[in-house]
């Protein structure tokens, strides 16, 4: 009698579809949707290094949606629907192109390591890198090539996904250098919705401090994921701060907001 | 009084240009030439394994005469323009694009390695993959995307490399498959040959089995350099019966003709 249970009984027998890293995707209220649910898991190297950081799903439900919204307003299609909670967002459900699509402006990360560049220093001009998403495999890296021997996109999808992170890059590195911050790099995964016959590559998964190299224009703090990563600590309160800047959550909704501050 | 000095005393001191790994370019007769010397070196993993294997430079270098002649012929543009001795050829001097051209047809070494792939599979159609050449970052693979931005070549040069890339494949997998060799994959290096004003992009380095791998159709024996990057042995057995195949060296030339043969 599932009816006489307490409605969040009821919410954790919700059919779960997929259990990943940092997210959880439930069945959504209709036929093509799903509920993303943001996790406090941060994973870094493949999941080696793994904690619960209290409150950091909270921050990239509310930022992500932000950043998707902004995107769907301008056009650029996305899976995103509405926010539910403060975990939880509704989307449309697509069919994932297993890679991991990331968009360079500055050297950091394995980019730098693997051509020998200096962190920090200016791309000459953005750089987008295809990686197999492959947990067992690690990730690897694979060009246009790999990707349509093996089926994973056709080279026209995958004329689609570049000119989309193109957009997505442009209008970030915007909106963060309009709050004081330099976009680095980051990474999208999108995926294929079905609409009658017609199928459209959209924006998928999210866009958060777990997903972006976000350094603070004038202190080069970094405010993403490297915090937990490079063990720097203050990943909530940078976070946060990626937060506030964008106006996603209102200074009365800051933990700790009369404590020390990340970034001033 | 140089003209006094033995001719081969005179020989040694032509001015070398590059000594690599497997051969040593010297300065050529005349301007816009290189001679091209193959040494018995052989190394792998970056040079981490070295051996000096007696009569190899012998073996590359005929048998990379063999068929840049006859890619000459069908129209497949290289650097190569004579023999001059039993260890080296003269060559068009060009500018070399940093990149290791690399085509595959079968699933092997770093490809099964990265993408989880059963070593000797067919793969879904040829692969094109690029490796920055840069022995002190161990020749990172690069897409066209890191090409283009870093200016290693021009989007139309890509194109260009490619379609010579295609053509080589084609008919080295011909020419194998004639004399009961499976044709793996190869790597390439392709260089600008100025012509006045003209450009344009030719084969350059060599093709061997140091840069191949050649499979033995019935029992698929290596009959290239992994059997010494995997210590296999014969190595010099195998190049030779490579070029018995090929009939780039007569019977009577073939070193221990009359001992054990690798492959039948
Ligand atoms: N709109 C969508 N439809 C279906 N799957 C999605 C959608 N958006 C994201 N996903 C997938 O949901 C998962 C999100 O959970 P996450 O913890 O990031 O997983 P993972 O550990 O696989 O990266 C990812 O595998 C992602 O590919
Ligand atoms: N036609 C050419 N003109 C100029 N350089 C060439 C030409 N053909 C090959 N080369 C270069 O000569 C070198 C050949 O020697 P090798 O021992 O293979 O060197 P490496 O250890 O750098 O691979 C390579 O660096 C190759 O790029
Ligand atoms: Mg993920
Ligand atoms: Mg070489």
């Amino acid at each position: 009698m599932d009816f006489l249970k307490p409605r969040s009984h009821r919410m954790n027998r919700r059919r779960r579809i997929y259990e990943g890293k940092a997210k959880v995707l439930y069945e959504g209220p209709e036929p093509g949707t799903l509920i993303q649910h943001f996790k406090d898991d941060a994973t870094a190297f493949n999941a080696k290094k793994h904690e619960v950081i209290e409150g950091k799903g909270v921050l990239t439900n509310r930022i992500s949606e932000y950043i998707f919204q902004r995107l769907n307003d301008i056009g650029v299609p996305t899976h995103f629907i509405r926010r539910i909670n403060m975990r939880e967002q509704l989307i449309r459900e697509v069919e994932i192109i297993p890679l991991e699509v990331v968009v360079r402006n500055v050297a950091a990360g394995s980019l730098a390591t693997r051509l020998g560049l200096e962190e920090g220093a200016q791309l000459p001009r953005s750089i987008i890198e295809f990686y197999y998403k492959n947990d067992q495999l690690n990730d690897p890296m694979v060009s246009e090539e790999h990707i349509t021997a093996f089926g994973w996109a056709a080279p026209q999808e995958i004329d689609d996904i570049m000119a989309l992170a193109i957009r997505v890059n442009d209008f970030l590195t915007g909106l963060f250098l309009g709050v004081g911050i330099r976009l680095i790099d980051f990474k999208v995964e999108c995926g294929r919705l079905w609409e009658g016959d017609n199928m459209r590559i959209v924006l998928a998964d999210e866009i958060s401090p777990d997903s972006c190299r976000l350094w603070d224009v004038k202190t080069n703090d970094k405010l993403d994921k490297d915090r937990f990563r490079k063990d720097l600590g203050g990943m909530i309160e940078a976070y946060t701060e990626v937060a506030r800047r964008l106006g996603v959550v209102q200074d009365n909704e800051i933990p700790h907001s009369g404590g020390p501050r990340l970034v001033q």
